[in-house]
């Protein structure tokens, strides 16, 4: 080489630190002027990665060009909010910019775009990377469609899944068994964990169960419980209150498990994606970094579920077992209905109705949710080394019918910091109307994907009182006219809209009873 | 259903508008204050798609939540650089904002995300929601990964291809006969249009060369035409230099002959993703919309090309044909040598400087780079009906050696309106340092990917006058110590850059004459 080792660095100059009030989502973003010495000199590209350093901390953040001295001026630095809060220095302080080094990733990330299989140290590259925000949007969603569908192997989604749990908080509950359940999602009004934690908090296995907020559902168990309780609580009052009751329906947010998880998901929910792979690592991930010992996972199967058929179900469940194996976590799988929504109302506040009059034995409630809730408590009951197999159903539906999961429920909604719900007089959104069988016979199919779709338009999740109530389930005798469902929502526009889509399709399939699909169990 | 058809349609509310002066790179973004009574009352999330409405005309747009009142007031809708020019309407202006019905296409995309086939008039359907800005970068990202690599089978090319055509301006040249070259990029120097051109024209065929700006290589054809002569010419200007000279170097971005194409490379250039069916759209189309009938395609194959193998470049041959045979494209490939860069330059002035000297017939001309316009411009002479197979090449040859393909290019230089260049002592960047020879031997191997990447951490294309010069090519004998190439660049930040790359790789080999590799010939 004819050069001198000597080599004078790279050069830095300094600007002021400027907060610039932009939520960027998730992405870390710069702002310079388009006069800018420093941008002209260093030759900046749009969209390009640059290195900010600041106080001895550094970021990574996408450049954005302004022309408007308002926002920042020719010697000032520009932080969006998420930027700037994950800097941590105050403002006005001396801040440099250079270009950056694409992150260690990015030829990881190339190979997998290729087409190539990553490797262990791949994965913890990328997904390091990516919680500590260092991809520009552009580059989440590539990784996000590169591994999407089965562009990921089994090996591949255990290296992802260590990864997730690598570069979070991990919970150590110091017991040997610690128990959970999961859903796959994709059926609406799907509330069992509301019920199945209390019972099995009463029976006495330790379950702190946290969950997400809605993505592309109407709604997420946290947006539900937030209907009867707070959910957002700190890691040390979320751990006083499992110590003292076995349980809590909390957020999973503020825990921090899986940091990773949730800047990617900032790119799955506008493109509606969820692959196998993806959904594997998230959830397990999420449950190790937990402290869970313990799984109970539900995949339910229906026409218009996540899962189609028995023969892609057995394939996920093979999947989540490989994986669950590799990250030393015990799973039970349950392959249940999905061929339609379960409950009878979809949104939080319908949704926290339902669990609440099961919980009460109130004559309304929906059976279908009673059923698969003692179903998949019986289940994580039997993690418990005490019972003997089979045992589990009869144990749950006891503590259930004693009022002990009720109990169980007031003082853990006490605890988490109740918040004032009459299930009997639930405050529905106002503005509703219903929709009616349009020919006589029996329900022969719910679309699960349409009716989710209206209750999602009517403001469901984000509109808490929104939302569909089902007056009619699979197989229910219907004449011409009668009620099938009714649709709430707080505000016109979207009631206008949730009518639109319910005049398009009702997601309602009337027929005669031998038009039911059956429930595939062919393996 | 039981609601009246006579129902209200969605609410809008008007604020006014407000140009923010940031440039989101194609993106449109539009910016609402977080205590906006319609962000808080539309439950509008962070990303989502808003659509907005003033003086008859709409836009959709991202959003983005603000928090500072100098940006957007809490009664403002600000809109960044992008959106603002697009909707066309003053400052202050009533404005409407609502959420978006997703982009039509958007259905598509999930279908090509899934894995599905795609039909003409999806492809349509997604290519002009691209073109009028209505994807977000994480749709267009999206887009652009699903359907990378082998995504598209040969008829969703076409599809892609006509859409983009259809999408934007088509120039007609009212002659029968309207030739075009091009090369699918990939190795360093390679600068022959800036022969090729002069040498057809002065044939007499119409040769109206759009080119583009180097999007992630160290020069584009307009980045080095431009080191001579201006490059960004109205339409208009355009068509009266081709009618003059039979052919023009201009830069096709003002044509706007593929505006899609132009908004998917925005995301393309940071990912460095170029997969074979977006490779032959984004071409072909371009070639159609600038009216060619007639194109040379250039497909060079070496060990660090973009193709690798005979087999490789075969099927790419295959696919180029296909989709040109839908265009009504007449095809005639070219499978060139790629195992090293072409010329001695890599950079714009160091590229302009080789081509300068072979027009001129100096001594220190690359005979590479020669040889390789003068098989070029033969073949698309034998474009003309009047020419026999086999003859193209003496032309060319011919009007090079006696000097006409020198004066055409200055006529065309004149025309588009001449920068002073002097290419016997063109002014490369100050700071400089030379990379020698480890060991004595052959040069056995250069690295194209390498050594383009060495040029642009130097500085180029942005910097003109950065770059590397090649001292040695393939085979060439040399000593230790002997210099290799020297690097060139203006800015201490570059040529540290620079140095690190080439202390990492030289991307240089020396070894036996028996070492260098083949040029494959197998079919």
């Amino acid at each position: 080489m004819g050069h001198s080792p000597t080599d004078t660095p790279p050069p830095v100059s300094s600007l002021a630190l400027r907060r610039v009030g932009i939520d960027t989502y998730r992405e870390n973003v710069a702002y310079l002027h388009r006069d800018c010495a420093i941008y002209r000199a260093e030759g900046f590209q749009a969209l390009s990665k640059v290195e900010v350093r600041a106080n001895g901390g550094h970021i990574l953040a996408t450049l954005n060009v302004v022309d408007d001295h308002s926002i920042v001026g020719c010697d000032e630095l520009g932080l969006s909010e998420d930027a700037f809060a994950r800097l941590q220095v105050p403002q006005g302080h001396p801040a440099t910019v250079q270009q950056a080094e694409p992150p260690a990733s990015m030829a990881a990330l190339g190979r997998k775009l290729a087409g190539e299989r990553l490797g262990r140290d791949d994965f913890h590259a990328i997904v390091s990377d990516i919680a500590q925000g260092h991809y520009s949007k552009i580059e989440l969603t590539a990784f996000v469609v590169a591994t999407h569908r089965d562009e990921l192997d089994r090996e591949e989604v255990c290296f992802l899944s260590e990864a997730m749990v690598a570069t979070g908080r991990r919970l150590n509950w110091r017991e040997p068994l610690v128990v959970d359940k999961h859903c796959i999602g994709g059926i609406p009004g799907n509330r069992t964990s509301m019920l199945v934690i209390p019972i099995v908090a009463a029976h006495g296995l330790l379950c702190p169960k946290t969950s997400s907020r809605a993505i592309t559902s109407p709604a997420g168990t946290a947006d539900t419980m937030e209907v009867l309780a707070q959910v957002e609580l700190g890691i040390d009052r979320l751990q006083a209150i499992v110590h003292a009751h076995r349980g809590c329906l909390a957020w999973g947010g503020t825990a921090e498990l899986s940091p990773a998880d949730d800047v990617l998901i900032s790119v799955e929910r506008p493109l509606n994606i969820d692959s196998p792979g993806q959904m594997v690592a998230s959830i397990l991930s999420k449950k190790v970094a937990a402290g869970s010992t313990h799984l109970v996972l539900d995949i339910p199967v229906g026409p218009t579920a996540k899962v189609r058929t028995m023969v892609q179900a057995q394939r996920l469940r093979r999947l989540f077992e490989f994986v669950a194996r590799f990250m030393g976590l015990t799973l039970d799988t349950v392959i249940t209905d999905g061929r339609q929504p379960i409950g009878n109302g979809i949104g939080p506040v319908l949704e926290a109705r339902d669990v609440m009059q099961v919980l009460w034995q109130d004559p309304r409630a929906p059976q279908d949710l009673r059923a698969k809730a003692l179903q998949l408590a019986g289940r994580m009951i039997e993690c418990d080394p005490r019972v003997r197999g089979g045992e589990g159903l009869g144990i749950a539906r006891t503590l259930l019918d004693s009022g002990q999961a009720l109990g169980r429920m007031l003082a853990i909604i006490d605890a988490q910091g109740s918040n004032s719900f009459d299930y009997r007089n639930p405050a529905l959104g106002p503005l509703s109307f219903e929709v009616q069988a349009p020919a006589g016979g029996v329900v022969t199919g719910i679309d699960n994907l349409q009716v989710a779709r209206i209750a999602r338009l009517a403001g469901a999740p984000k509109i808490r009182s929104a939302g569909v109530d089902l007056l009619r389930k699979l197989g229910d005798p219907v004449r011409a006219g009668d009620v099938l469902y009714r649709v709430h929502s707080v505000y016109p526009a979207d009631r206008a809209f949730a009518r639109a889509a319910c005049a398009q399709s009702s997601g309602y399939s009337v027929g005669e009873p031998g038009e039911i699909p059956a429930v595939s169990v062919e393996f």
